[in-house]
């Protein structure tokens, strides 16, 4: 498909974000079983539920441009979670793995920052208000998600630095 | 190799950065030759600039922690990179084709700001201070990369949401 203007970049985007979103899914189930703090398992927990919200607005969105939500596979995404994957296998004591996932989880929060940050402001810019404001409440739960994974972090370095010195 | 303690976490990511870093200066220098924005094209190059020197940076820290700059292949950025390579061959407007590129360039950054702000905070729980320092250099470049392509993007998007009424 060629992209003939700012709306089709955008309809590509949001095809992208979909199957990021729906790779996450997966991964999140995956990363909070590994998890060995309750609070950093709760927290994967909250954010898978948050992610099935994520998309059932991106469900909205193509509704809103009259379009079949339909996912193009993100490579991006891809990447992120093979990397993912490999923290997963590795023999490392619980609180390091820990402070591992939490590393990776805020690497796929901040695909998500940059991706709904593009989408909000290409929506913005092409009228689109519903759209925006859509795409802005998961912008801004994607925030305070890595907010949360930074302040949950700084407790579980703390452990794991001292398991180093045990 | 098996991570005994954050320390080895933290060697682990800093090979990942090392490579990702590399991987950046290649896509960076098709992303310039790409760009049609000259503001756009003068601000890849001089990223790719600075990127160098951020490697030079980690090889440093490297040297503090007395191992060598080794890289290890990183699976993340080689996704995010393939998901530019896709951009680089999209058939788009010229502006359109640019804010594309800025929404690419984001999503890298955003990866290295995630990776360098945990790699700051595992340095500073383990007391390496110099490491720290040295590496949250890199972090507040990365940082102020990502506000100024939100900037460029700005002027750019309202450029590309024109020519699609054209």
């Amino acid at each position: 498909m060629a992209i003939e203007n700012l709306q089709d970049a955008l309809l590509e985007e949001l095809r992208d974000v979909l199957s990021a979103e729906k790779q996450i899914t997966k991964a999140l189930k995956q990363m909070a079983k590994k998890a060995s703090n309750e609070q950093l398992q709760a927290a994967f927990e909250e954010h898978l539920e948050q992610t099935e919200g994520q998309i059932g607005r991106l469900e909205k969105a193509f509704e809103v441009l009259d379009r079949k939500p339909r996912a193009k596979h993100c490579d991006g995404m891809e990447g992120l979670i093979e990397e993912g994957k490999k923290i997963l296998e590795e023999e490392a004591a619980p609180d390091v793995l820990d402070a591992m996932l939490i590393a990776a989880a805020q690497k796929v929060e901040h695909y998500e920052i940059a991706t709904y940050g593009t989408l909000c402001a290409w929506a913005e810019n092409l009228g689109l208000t519903e759209l925006a404001q859509l795409l802005q409440e998961t912008l801004d739960e994607e925030k305070q998600t890595d907010e949360k994974l930074t302040e949950l972090a700084a407790q579980i370095n703390q452990q794991a630095q001292t398991a180093q010195v045990e």
